[in-house]
């Protein structure tokens, strides 16, 4: 159903849907646009994109399905520019990693009957490095990738086949798809996504004042130190905007984490150190 | 030069250790003994062990070099069983996490005209599973395997001999070795291994709350979540000796997490959230 699909931001997540469309049989046209035109021309010569356009609207305007696949506020920004350029035969989807405020902006500017539709979409996927050149066909793969649609309006039979249509790319692609609603969403993935994060960038800043000055040290923690302190590499550019968008959720996160340690240090030598284990190894009992 | 080792406890850290030895060349005498002996059985079936004890003092003497390779309250025990039982001809070494006890413990007990020598050694590799079964002969390559020696006595020129032999027999086995002071070292520990372990022990305990009636929604964090909590399927029963035994070092680590993730929470709008991810950026950078 869906031919013609534009990829605006051609970072890792753009690059890599494009690789992984091509990888499950999307024969059709993808053009892509990035804001730095370099990280573009790397999506196309490795194969992701089949053409680079000049103007993100204008290239939107010819595709039927449009991928946002950029920081949460540009999201943002492109969402208005789009829901004005474009008509209800058009759908536009993206990846930002937060939804409350991108849901509301879509209730706003799309998903009426005169408005082009809006899927917001979400795949737990990415790499602490971001850019096109780690782009990947298996990204998604075993992945889950999660929608927040919670519009109500009667939307186009056109709409509905594009949002049906993008919905099995997506499973195509080797993602396992879960709806939610987006404040649940949001909720969720600060537990799930934005705690993990914010707590290995915590633990590396300490560990790179702690230890930082004797480099042959960091080596010394192995295995279980490098997985603990991956995410450290992640990028600010990325993280501001979930910050931001999702400051009341984080913060609780944070805020329980740090009392579960204070309870955790409280009891080093007492039998409730026992339980605190033991909930732990549940969690990840199979 | 060492031709007879005993390895008492035959868990994951001795089991590796016998294969190792096996894969670097080693082709002497390997006794093994095990609390419960199923694990010795096994660890001789893998190929571990060239033989099995049923008494761990009587295969130690039989021994040049004996491997404690238990938690760390159970090594303190044996090193006070075999001060007394061993000569100054052999050599006792173990793995244990921390190294202040055991080194006070090797300065009252060995390591004197009379006494046998001990190497206080700490492999920095390990499994979130414990047991034989999980041995494997390359656990140790690419690891850091720590000797903390403080002694300044005059030892025999065969416990030098012997010792010189271990920290050979440990570089064949893969690992690089580095030398620390006793206290040092649990400082050092403290910061890139027991907090990293705590912190995914308080992470998987906190989710388990929040997501674990709704095992689905484990899936969604992905591989990031999965990293940061793998080391809470870590057993108590293990952490509990370090948790006795580095208390004050690891009290001082949690701590400071706790006031960094707070200064974090604190600043998830303002420009200090920069700071943070940068100061972790430079941790992970090569």
């Amino acid at each position: 159903m869906i031919e013609r699909i534009a990829i605006l931001g051609t970072g890792l997540l753009g690059t890599s849907a494009g690789l992984a469309l091509r990888a499950a049989g999307f024969s059709g046209q993808i053009t892509g646009w990035n804001r730095t035109r370099d990280q573009a021309s790397l999506a196309l010569e490795m194969g992701a994109l089949s053409s680079i356009a000049d103007d993100p609207i204008a290239a939107a305007r010819e595709c039927q399905a449009v991928l946002l696949a950029m920081p949460i506020f540009a999201t943002l920004d492109y969402m208005a520019q789009l829901s004005n350029a474009l008509t209800p035969e058009h759908l536009v989807t993206d990846v930002g990693s937060t939804k409350g405020m991108i849901a509301e902006s879509a209730a706003k500017l799309f998903n009426s009957p005169n408005r082009p539709a809006f899927l917001p979409g979400h795949p737990m996927a990415g790499k602490e490095r971001g850019g096109a050149a780690l782009g990947d066909a298996n990204l998604f793969r075993g992945a889950v990738w999660l929608f927040t649609d919670d519009s109500t309006a009667r939307r186009t039979q056109e709409a509905v086949a594009l949002i049906q249509s993008w919905r099995e790319w997506v499973a195509k692609m080797g993602a396992r798809v879960i709806d939610l609603d987006p404040a649940r969403h949001d909720e969720l993935v600060a537990w799930v996504s934005h705690l993990p994060q914010f707590v290995s960038t915590a633990l590396s800043a300490l560990l790179e004042e702690e230890v930082g000055n004797a480099p042959e040290l960091k080596d010394v923690g192995g295995r279980a130190l490098r997985e603990m302190t991956r995410l450290g590499s992640s990028p600010y550019s990325m993280w501001r905007d979930i910050a931001h968008t999702n400051t009341e959720a984080v913060e609780r996160a944070i805020h329980a984490l740090e009392q579960r340690l204070a309870h955790l240090r409280e009891n080093l030598r007492t039998p409730a150190l026992r339980a605190e284990f033991e909930q732990a190894n549940r969690f990840r009992r199979e």
